[in-house]
């Protein structure tokens, strides 16, 4: 069954079923009228944001399965929200297809979302559907933190020690190696939600932001931000494990995965000198924590075996 | 100055800059990082819509000035929120373009959203920038309501008497006549914010909803929802000033431009049956407010001078 067969009211019905089945208590009103009610607890800050998938552009549907597009289009989102240590409370899905899309692989992609939305606290409350000649997938993201708790890139200071959590470089990996083998990427990565409120409660936390551009593109957001500069080591950036190995298979420069590789959805933050050791923020966070350079006055640089590198205009870019 | 050649952060710079000029006190961070912070009063519910105008579907920049999209948008998604009482917050904009758009007309469209959303008191404080084929505008709007005191359009009873606020067919007349006479449309539906908002005070309002896809169209959602029907009088339906003489100069049937035309944002309503007279309405909602019908057990029928009128499946689709 093609989109353009349900009508525009026929799609929303069978969106809106998928959805009621992922909801929260929180949730006052969802899908089903032209604005849904959410209802936060009251000396909550709200917190919002909004990412976007293209057809084309941000995936294709022969590397990508349609429920792995909504997984990952709110992983994206939930990751920006996991960096203000913000908890998910509900998301709005705006669709633009054009009518010959098969409608199952619209609903898979709504379906992948749901579900996750569903496991993560956000459930899918609203939306919209428009007809276009090119399908993508927009997805707006509420989220609320403690009053004043809202972590900030803009907080880094002098002296500042940088952690991350997790390991880099799997997501680029993985992407080369769907265009090289022409095989479909399923993993998702998960937005480091938990990681990003117990951050909210560190007394030592500076900067906070998500690796989703590159850590060098990332890390540069934090450094105009705070207006300050960085001193990395990349022997301490971490990767995943048989990285090396991979990187040699496939022909690739493990330091560029590294440094620029996009959409690791990790977070990357700043602490004040006196701050826990790598391995007690990893029990805090419940996540891996690696240390990997401080903060300077001005300037990035990073540190190799064979000395410094000179880091281009590296990172993930749209245009 | 194309789009392609600002880079995407310096397209967001630029987007930014415009946005921070118009925001409100209620806004803890603005556009500059990948979430923004809100802080609605404790007691509320928060509201969200989304809405999104595509070029070639929704419009063409040979017919809407890129100030006028931009209005048009946050019109259409703050008249979803008027319909709900909600006091609106502020929104977040998720553009699609081709690097060969021009950046005046992108830049325009910010402009005109952020400029009305400043006076309206919902800033822009948000968004994103993707790459696409085909230009795109997808908006997302915050808002809050007493809690518990949303409008929905499920509350209509039988006997309730129906309201309409303002008059119809003037934006689908708008339209036959800027194609007719390749003319650019001008004119921007003002959302009924305050009306909505004094119907959440009043105890016997019911059902609400903007008539956003036409009169017929979302009167049936009302129906639907509320599990009713409903006697119209055609003759009662508000039309603007020199309605038939316009109809008849563009060979429109005045009374399908009535029932079935679109994007009029004029707010529909169902009151028990002591409801205040029409003009006392007029004073509270500080709106012009008609009488037009009442709620049935069952089905839909409008009342004309030469019997009934079994209306088709008029109003708009988006298929």
């Amino acid at each position: 069954v093609r989109v353009g067969a349900l009508g525009e009211f026929g799609l929303i019905e069978r969106i809106a079923r998928i959805a009621r089945r992922h909801q929260g208590e929180w949730v006052v009103r969802g899908i089903g009228e032209d604005a849904a009610v959410l209802r936060p607890r009251a000396g909550q800050d709200l917190v919002l944001t909004t990412d976007a998938m293209v057809e084309g552009v941000h995936f294709r549907w022969r590397t990508l399965r349609p429920t792995v597009v909504g997984r990952r289009l709110l992983a994206a989102n939930l990751s920006d929200l996991a960096a203000t240590g913000a908890r998910p409370r509900g998301c709005l899905l705006s669709i633009q297809t054009p009518v010959s899309l098969p409608v199952e692989s619209l609903l898979g992609v709504v379906r992948g979302l749901a579900r996750d939305g569903s496991r993560l606290g956000c459930p899918l409350i609203g939306g919209n559907v428009a007809r276009a000649e090119q399908t993508s997938f927009s997805l707006t993201v509420a989220g609320s933190v403690r009053r004043g708790r809202a972590l900030s890139r803009g907080r880094a200071r002098v002296g500042d020690r940088l952690f991350v959590t997790g390991t880099l470089g799997r997501s680029a990996l993985d992407l080369v190696r769907a265009e090289r083998r022409h095989v479909p990427i399923r993993r998702v990565p998960e937005p480091r939600l938990e990681a990003g409120r117990a951050l909210t409660e560190l007394a030592t936390t500076g900067a906070c932001i998500d690796v989703s551009d590159g850590l060098l593109a990332d890390l540069r957001h934090v450094l105009e931000a705070s207006e300050v500069g960085a001193d990395l080591d990349l022997a301490r950036v971490p990767r995943p494990q048989g990285f090396a190995a991979a990187c040699a298979s496939l022909g690739q420069d493990p330091t560029r995965l590294l440094l620029d590789g996009g959409e690791d959805y990790e977070l990357l933050f700043s602490m004040r000198p006196s701050a826990p050791t790598a391995s007690a923020l990893t029990r805090r966070l419940k996540a891996p924590v690696s240390e990997l350079g401080f903060v300077t006055p001005r300037g990035l640089r990073v540190r190799t075996a064979s000395g410094w590198l000179k880091p281009g205009r590296g990172g993930w870019r749209h245009f």
